[in-house]
């Protein structure tokens, strides 16, 4: 008999009493492994995530978070042969296990990375701009983003074993929710596997990943307002557990991603022999056959101009025919089997529902273990099943349109998809099919000879794109860089006085408490400055010789800063006004401190806003604020963010900036 | 026999042919009116909706959207006597019309204001940056929200016919979704009312709003994927509407927001002569007064330090004693009765569920028509009820806690609310509080003595902020601003090559095609200009010199650019650099076409980054593209933003900005 997969819980590893029951190698049939979760202590693994795992998370910053997960990313990567190895046995062929592998690896960097470029070294995010809700400005609001104190299950799909757990770990554990993972059976001594390799390197703090082999039993029912269930599998399931009394009355967040009836649209501006042309039947050929078309992003829909079908279902039928299909450990084979016996019978059970509403123009229906041949439809015209009916494998349905109207409606007959492709060069074509498909879709690629290079194709989502769609696909979103993220976060409306919510955001707030020190707060490293610490300047009279002077020296000579005549017809100024940049260029001579110290370089400016014209004798002066302390992990500096008000002798603003510097951490030695 | 409610409905006023239900003055038990919806064609105005309201509302930009919603808030305005004198009928006190009408009123000023200052004058929405998927720069990604093919439909409660409506119509009609309202049979009398106003006036496009006083029957089985409601009400109405199939199959999007267990807690370092103990009573007292209590965000939980409870007890029953309770016709009331006499039936029955773990400190159960007295409760240590039974209307009941870990676990013991408050003038305290009740609920308040002339207190809910919570509060998000908008909208991934994506958003995208003409684009007005427009500047070689000379005629004598050694150990810069400011007013003298023509000012400059350091000696040269064109609807001008490359001799980008214009629509004449 094979191994029992164990389950990974409240910091041990948990092996059923049972023999479990048997998940069998796609190619041979043969026994991988066997799987159960009976005798489980669900309520003891619930447990150890919310007092566990969840406090030792929320402890650490995003930052913090972040650079776990770029080592777990490393250690995968370092051993992926072994996840290469194993995979073969799920039917996936080496491209396949690259997908799910090497595309669930790149998702922890890519998470890793936006971590800490767009997300805060801190526990909260701030969203949008500071309201000000009174006109004195005493009474402030602004949302933050907090870590709800609960618990991430995550239900994954058999067909990617690997980039399913990782791409809904990362965005959970960013945001600071434990995770409990919950693989589909059939593939899960893959998902078992990873999971083992990253709880023996201890780069996750305990508690915070935790793994369900087998049946995840009633753990719905304990379950609470606080805890989220991501779902990826089908809408059968999907509707069981939006029927769960813990989502409809608990208060359980639950997000679905179910396949759909991805559609691909040939351009009518395509002839057969663009570029377009081979790009869009090399992109539905690949959906068809990676992973046997067993991907929720797979091209089930094929929609393309009437005069132009015939000339599509043959060069599809051409390119299929030279797809070597057989066992997967054959590095010369395209195409493995599908995942078992029982998905094969899925498969030929939709194609009989299909082929009420089309006929198939290639392919057969030749039986071979769990091994299935491509498969191209031609739809009856206004025929129902090809957009109801969904064959979780390497088959597709022809559909013929005329004109974009009649193609973009026959996308939407899908009821809503994950991705939606175009194949054309024209720019038109492009916008209308584009804007016409968004509100049915939560993907949306344009193929054409500019960026086939690069694609990465219709079928693969990418961590910093959402994945999900709307109607049939599950109405959720995944992935989409920091969106997913925010996804697990509550946000939160707080009102308060300019230094209550200074102190509680921390970050300083226009109004609240400004402090003015002997010491000039460009000789405070990153450690001494404190939020709030200001720099009043001196005054500086600016002189129409100052304008001149920097007209010529720069060469901005426009008429405003130059010929009083033509200023004066200026609408917005009625007469010369000083250069923004001679008045961004004079605050900064006005407030800075020139000697060496711990002010290592002016970055950038943010929000730069030229409020009033400063004109010949204007007199200005700056304040600058510290507003955001934002230190680095990974280097001995930080970025300061400094609030910067010009105001004119009438105490009027002039101009408004963020000011952006590096300081060092401590002191120059 | 009183009138008879009609329903708006494909262009018409509908009158059912029963006799329908009476609804009853609050404090006469007079009839005021009649309701009934029996014979309305549901699916006639859904038709409607879907073929006229929605393509006329989608055909205009967000600002012709704003425009009309604030022509609307104005033709309110100007008639809200006859509101104020209706109102009175539902029970409401002058103080309490003024929530719901001029708050109402307020809501769409707001989503107007928001919807010109925050929304592109075009129909679609840009949601984050570009994001580059390919190292070339040939395939690009970014995310689009577009307004859905569908209907809002809109089920308020009865506690604010005005402005539960015209919370929820603003930020859809501006979303591009036309809205089919459904009052509480209870006040519909005013919601008919002043939806009668809005259509008489013509400002809306027809379809955009429909109303149906009475029943919705069957309506929810007709929507469709695209389609939406949005739900005020009980917890118990939620639970239906979750469980209609169109929303567990169907894709139809739920909100929710739902009556709350909101707390309001008083900071432990508040002693009873801080301005914060009169405040935090005030705050109550208003929250159990107003609207006699039947607010969702009424504050049911007072949570106060145990060795002051006492004296919380006593301020309250102190002041609510004060509070002249009778008929809102006369301007001396304070409080009215609740809206109906099952409304008090109601309330009298939670109020016995409550004593089973609270007692009555203050307050009295006398029976009087509709009318109820205030009653404040303590509740018993460790009681659940006061958790979770709800009396809505004047009631509260008093909390005790040790510590600030027990104030907040007792406010989550709510299980999600919409908001709570704090009265705290420490900092730390604010920050413990708000960031522990941020994850169960929506809006918190801090009160203190700075903000609380402004303040506009615990139960307000406000257009710029969201309104909704978690748990019990129903897991929605209302308001918020663009926010609201935003979640009427679809969101998708497009994914191009920098042309097709420019193509498809109508903003210019790095690698995109760039055209340079004889003519300088500052030459052109708006409506000649267009995307991808380019200058591109001839070189200018920054010298020691100029460096010297800047650093002097701005006062700007930073060590990195005036001495050469410590500049030499500068870990960035490793010698001396020109200033930032230098190289971009160098670029703007590159760049500017002098003479007066379209481009009346620069009034901003976004995202200014430099990314690598000029040295004396480089030859800087400047690109500047047309990014976005945003005519103003209200102005003879508009806003042209550039994309501005500013790079070295070796083709190294030096800084990357956007610079901000004001461009006339014309040429001057």
């Amino acid at each position: 008999m094979s191994t029992l997969l164990e389950s990974y819980t409240a910091g041990r590893w948990f092996r059923a009493a049972d023999e479990g029951e048997p998940l069998l190698d796609a190619t041979t049939g043969e026994e991988v492994a066997r799987i159960s979760s009976r005798g489980l202590d669900l309520s003891a693994m619930l447990a150890h995530a919310r007092d566990t795992g969840g406090p030792a998370l929320r402890a650490l910053t995003f930052h913090q978070r972040a650079a776990a997960l770029k080592a777990v990313a490393k250690h995968l990567l370092a051993g992926k042969d072994e996840f290469y190895a194993l995979s073969v046995r799920t039917g996936a062929t080496t491209r396949d296990t690259a997908v799910d592998v090497d595309g669930g690896i790149g998702t922890l960097f890519s998470f890793a990375s936006k971590g800490v470029r767009e997300l805060p070294n801190d526990t909260i995010v701030m969203d949008g701009a500071v309201e000000q809700l009174g006109k004195a400005g005493t009474f402030v609001g602004r949302h933050v983003y907090t870590s709800r104190p609960g618990v991430a299950v995550q239900i994954n799909a058999f067909n990617f074993p690997v980039w399913g757990m990782l791409e809904k770990l990362a965005p959970a554990f960013l945001a600071g929710l434990p995770s409990i993972v919950k693989p589909a059976s059939q593939t899960a001594y893959l998902t078992e596997l990873v999971v083992r390799r990253i709880i023996e390197s201890g780069l996750l703090p305990e508690g915070t990943l935790q793994l369900i082999s087998g049946s995840a039993g009633s753990l719905l029912d304990e379950l609470d307002l606080q805890d989220s269930v991501a779902f990826t599998g089908s809408a059968h399931t999907a509707g069981i557990l939006r029927r769960h009394v813990s989502v409809l009355d608990g208060g359980v967040r639950l997000g679905v991603e179910a396949d759909s009836l991805n559609c691909s649209i040939l351009g009518p501006d395509v002839h057969v022999d663009d570029p377009e042309f081979d790009l869009f039947i090399k992109g539905v050929v690949t959906e068809m056959t990676v992973k046997a078309g067993q991907k929720c992003t797979a091209i089930r829909r094929v929609i393309v101009p009437s005069q132009i079908a015939g000339r599509v279902e043959d060069a599809l039928a051409a390119r299929l025919s030279q797809i070597n299909i057989g066992d997967p450990r054959d590095p010369a084979v395209r195409m493995g089997p599908l995942a078992s016996i029982g998905q094969r019978d899925e498969v030929y059970k939709a194609v009989e529902s299909l082929r009420a509403g089309a006929e198939i123009v290639s392919g057969s229906l030749a039986e071979n273990g769990a091994f299935f041949h491509p498969l191209v439809l031609r739809a009856t015209p206004g025929a129902v099943e090809p957009h109801n009916v969904e064959p979780f494998g390497p088959v597709s349905t022809v559909i013929s349109y005329d004109g974009l109207d009649e193609a973009v409606a026959l996308a939407a007959r899908g009821r809503g998809s994950l991705v939606a492709s175009v194949a054309t060069h024209d720019a038109d074509v492009a916008r209308t099919v584009v804007l016409g498909l968004a509100p049915w879709h939560g993907r949306v690629l344009v193929l054409d000879r500019d960026d086939a290079k690069e694609s990465t194709g219709h079928g693969s989502p990418l961590p910093m794109l959402v994945h999900g769609g709307p109607g049939r696909a599950g109405g959720g979103e995944e992935l989409g860089g920091i969106r997913a993220v925010l996804h697990h976060l509550q946000r939160t409306a707080v009102q308060a006085s300019p230094d209550l919510l200074t102190a509680v955001t921390g970050q300083w707030t226009t109004g609240a408490a400004q402090r003015v020190e002997d010491v000039h707060p460009f000789r405070k490293s990153l450690a001494e400055l404190r939020i709030g610490d200001t720099i009043r300047s001196a005054p500086r009279t600016v002189s129409l010789a100052d304008i001149d002077h920097f007209a010529e020296f720069t060469g901005d000579t426009f008429y405003a800063h130059t010929d009083p005549e033509a200023a004066a017809r200026n609408p917005l100024f009625g007469g010369i006004v000083a250069h923004g940049y001679l008045v961004v260029s004079l605050a900064a001579g006005l407030f800075v401190d020139p000697a060496p110290g711990p002010v290592l370089a002016n970055y950038g400016v943010d929000g730069l806003r030229f409020l009033t014209p400063v004109k010949a004798g204007d007199t200005i002066a700056v304040t600058l604020t510290v507003k955001q302390i934002k230190p680095r992990n990974s280097a001995d500096y930080g970025e300061v963010h400094w609030d910067a008000v010009v105001t004119n002798q009438n105490q009027e603003k002039v101009a408004t900036y963020d000011v952006l510097t590096l300081v060092a951490k401590t002191q120059p030695s």
